[in-house]
């Protein structure tokens, strides 16, 4: 990318005025995300707040999800990991990944939470959404459009139902228990659910997953 | 109580003296509880703190679970209400019992969350607890002491296992279901998890939750 000297400097010898430059741009971002949530800001909104070109906006952080995760300071892209771990283990495993991505997800989820730093951004938002509304909003809207749609298309190939809504419901009904898992062992630190095994925990709850995401969930008639 | 006319006077014509003094010992226990946790707080320290008797506390609100209810305005004393609604379905169905325990339990938290205004005292604690360390601690050792405790001693005898670690950890389980159910429906608002009918929710999670009672959990040798 010889045409543009400020992005190849590299972090070090990054000039000053794009760093200020980037810096206005989060800053606009995190007033934008809060101010209209995740779905109702825009990045032509954002660039206009921060008085650059949107197109500058695209060039440093390509897509919305991607600066949301920037501004918002969180350690990795969640769609792209997911796509990544689970679709790794799909392509691994084959046709058997659709009777095993109960546990799988709850072993990666348990895993990717116990290492490095993710953990402590996940806990961050935990701790920080359910204070007000505008935080919900965002993280509700951002949940809703990253996290549950990179599980509805990875897990909808190998799950019972092709059908789009369900499979949302059944993604859902996921996040519901490991939302959970992370709330109870993590934030409330409830024992023993805390001082439990991985192992233990993906024996526990894996084949519930599983049941979500293949099982039958319908109301029985009597 | 003839002997004591300040009891039986009956809200409207209270005397102004004891609501003062009830008023000082529920200001004295939110301090001490946020302080010292709820295995820490001691009805003698509150009372101490109040500068009144602690036979009075105990003449009062009885039990440190109910003077915690009352100090933090929740609505309902939860291990009763627990004993209470799972005791009645316990002797309706007798035997039958353990087998849709699971169903029983998300239908009734599904009931109470919904009814009256017990939702946004749950609501209220799910919001402010996870923003200090000193609220975490208290609802960590509440939950801990009045609810796992009362699930598990009305869960326990007609679960699969008599041990009472094995009880307190399938109760944990339970838990994680259970607080992340209302997370992402209640507080979160996901979609289409919000929008689920009760009935749709007790078809898909109480199987769930029937395995954490009474399934096989063990770790499977390879």
């Amino acid at each position: 990318m010889p045409d543009d000297a400020a992005v190849t400097v590299g972090r070090s010898g990054r000039r000053a005025g794009e760093s200020r430059t980037r810096e206005s741009i989060l800053e606009a971002a995190r007033n934008r995300f809060g101010r209209y949530g995740y779905d109702g800001a825009t990045i032509r909104g954002i660039a206009a707040d921060a008085e650059v070109d949107p197109a500058l906006v695209h060039h440093f952080y390509g897509t919305k999800e991607r600066l949301f995760v920037a501004a918002m300071r969180l350690p990795v892209v969640p769609s792209e990991a997911i796509i990544a771990v689970l679709g790794g283990e799909r392509l691994r495993l084959g046709e058997e990944f659709s009777k095993h991505a109960g546990e799988i997800l709850v072993r990666n989820m348990l895993t990717v939470w116990e290492t490095g730093y993710m953990g402590s951004a996940l806990l961050g938002l935990l701790r920080s959404a359910p204070t007000n509304d505008q935080a919900l909003t965002m993280l509700r809207e951002f949940v809703t459009n990253t996290i549950m749609a990179a599980f509805s298309e990875i897990l909808g190939k190998g799950a019972a139902s092709a059908d789009a809504a369900e499979r949302r419901y059944r993604a859902g009904l996921v996040a519901s228990q490991v939302v959970g898992l992370g709330f109870t062992r993590y934030l409330l630190k409830l024992e023993p659910l805390a001082a439990a095994s991985i192992d233990e925990l993906v024996a526990a709850i894996g084949p519930n997953l599983q049941r979500f995401l293949t099982g039958d969930l319908s109301v029985q008639k009597r």
